[in-house]
């Protein structure tokens, strides 16, 4: 099975904000952002996997900039580290100002995804190899997020989640 | 301004899993799960505040168990502890189970609201008292996920995270 | 096959109103009031029954509040009494004031819904015990619907139906 | 105000029915066609008033046939009665069978609307003249319709409810 | 196979302009109509050839009349023509207008479908024989369109389209 | 007003095929393929042009390739060619196949957007530089489509348009 490239499953999903998914504010609902990064993410998993994949779980997720109805929203998902099954899924999101022209930053999120057969059974994924600094810095940091959800989920102690620790004390 | 409790902002939300929200196993797609509990939360957050709110933050989620198409699940939320303008709302996620009625957690999630005056600008909000153990306990872990939160944003040294050093060293 | 109270069917469904369900006047539409409600009621005749149900029919019902753009909406739903394979499903439906907080009763509706097997063949279904004088009521006035409904559809001669002549004597 | 005839606000909405729209038997759920016919009844009440109009309430409808996903579902609305402000629309919902081209009669309903202005307060409409035998019977039947609605709402005593009275003594 | 008439596939779809349905200056989305049309076109040509149809092209639309958020739209398809297995539907599209009542004309579209078996295989269908003099002209219109159809793919030399060429010549 | 290239307009909108999309023979409806492209040419259009755009037309749209239920589908648009305010969009449809990675042409489709003010009224817009081959042939066939479109909307006599007569003669 060989190793592929961030790059190899890069997924861009761009669409407008509609009225239907907008809060009070005239803001983009952030349960919906969630939904369509999850749809994102789950596009890149498969492409990189080459197989069905189900939503292991979302990373701490921050709304800073609220995006208003009418916006044109980018995002754009990659995979970041490749387990043994499991994919870590990075995502940009982007929004337009439609007068400059000039594209914001509005977020970023982690999902993590599960290659499985048609019977939900887990099977073996490729590897991933980062190319730029960026994607680099992104593998480094998918280990210590591993790490922090396995001791969240009391599977591996504190002691043992080295990388994690590296985050306190270096 | 009056504390209140925790059950002062219960809201419940049961509905029925549809086909346009279900991936290829035939299950709930992990975005669409998350767009209902943010629907949820921000009603709950909404009641404890009784403002216009807007979703800060979602916590790590974790998709443990499938819910199968036609499924009939329940989101209840609850705020678990107020701030100065924000609030932590703790979700249980619950499948029913049709022949032996039973229902079972499906899933756990923890979003953050800020309650805003109508030009988006953060308002204060009431304190929260928990009565329950379960609530205390949520309550207590509110402090600890708060300073997470501002670590991983750089707002705070991981030094001053007294409530979260005690996760590795307690 | 042991009997059940109301309170075991009990199924609550809060959630937004949202543009899309809006009419000109920024008010939910009734058919989206009705829509939920079906859904809602359906789960309490599953809860009650554990089976497929399937929609008999929806009482007479007057829509005498608007429900404004943004409320929060709770569908309260329970099954009021059990005949052979059918039930009657009694529904509130409340709206939250945002600033005093105070839940107002906007509507209520009563469907009638027949449990099935795999084939769509009428299955028999437990009975149902009222606990508080308000479903004691809503009891007794279900064999009073279920023989209107009955003279309507020119199934029981109007001399029959006893419990409804007591309307226009009594 | 020049009277009108049922044809005049005669509203064909013809659709399929679509995956998201069905319940576990894949037949439409009672809510999903309870909407449809709100929404067609509305457009009906809409061409017979020129006004904003408002669902006042739904009378008992009965799902006598389920309507397969797939179908092809007609909903026919004509004002049945005018009376001050609000209206009577009598529906009638029809499934196409694809192989042998017939139309078979599935559901009847009738939804009563108002007409209002701007500020949502009731207008004077159009009164309705039958051209029909079948119209004319809707339109008898809609007085008797009125005077019910009225007793079960507790604002005509039964005594003076004389249409009504028919019903059990003719 | 006995021949039709284009008024035996008649198919009308009326509804309402909902909100997330516009786009930023409140008109409906062009692709929103298209769809429309596309659903309303395939229950036509279903009608006619009482078979699954899937849409094999539409041609060229031009949206010259904004439709407004709230507007009464009224989809109108027939066949106009049937070829081997295909076949073209003509649709109209009008717009009321709620204070004069009249109904102006928004759009014209024309779509081909064919007419396939379960497993995807275009199928035989009946002929189309035109009752009036609308019907000829669009009848006589659809093998020019089918030929320009033909010449755009390189199916056909367009030498041979000499209905086409009388577009040019005559 | 400086000249723009196709690629500075460039919008990819790859997403899922969702159940409530699909016709009886699981495929995407041909209305809902037309629906996403007309979004993903809205949004090239206003990135070329930094304003409201509108839908004015769609080319003649072939549906040659079914896509099947779960199918991940990439709609790519660029503006092929600006003229004093109207702009054609070129899309691209892709599939990917899950299995081989591999990407197949599902599609191809032609609209044209007029860019207006808040008040509706046409504005001017960039000119485009073609880069590629590719692009530099749809650059000129756009021309060839703008008249055919006048010659049809009788705004051109046949004798005018050159560049379409060339497509029949040489």
């Amino acid at each position: 099975m060989e190793a592929k490239h961030p790059n190899d499953s890069k997924t861009i999903m761009t669409d407008l904000v509609l009225p239907s998914e907008t809060n009070p504010l005239n803001n983009l609902f952030g349960g919906e952002l969630l939904a369509r990064m999850d749809r994102a993410a789950s596009i890149a998993a498969r492409r990189h996997s080459r197989r069905i994949v189900v939503t292991a779980s979302v990373n701490h997720v921050a709304f800073k900039h609220p995006v208003p109805l009418g916006s044109v929203v980018t995002v754009e998902a990659k995979v970041s580290r490749a387990f043994k099954s499991s994919m870590e899924v990075y995502l940009d999101v982007w929004i337009d100002d439609r007068e400059s022209g000039e594209c914001t930053k509005a977020n970023e999120a982690i999902y993590t995804f599960v290659a499985v057969d048609e019977t939900g059974r887990p099977v073996k994924i490729p590897k991933i190899i980062p190319e730029t600094d960026e994607e680099q810095i992104r593998y480094d940091g998918a280990l210590r997020r591993k790490q922090l959800s396995l001791v969240i989920a009391g599977k591996m102690k504190p002691d043992e989640a080295t990388e994690l620790k590296a985050l306190f004390f270096d």
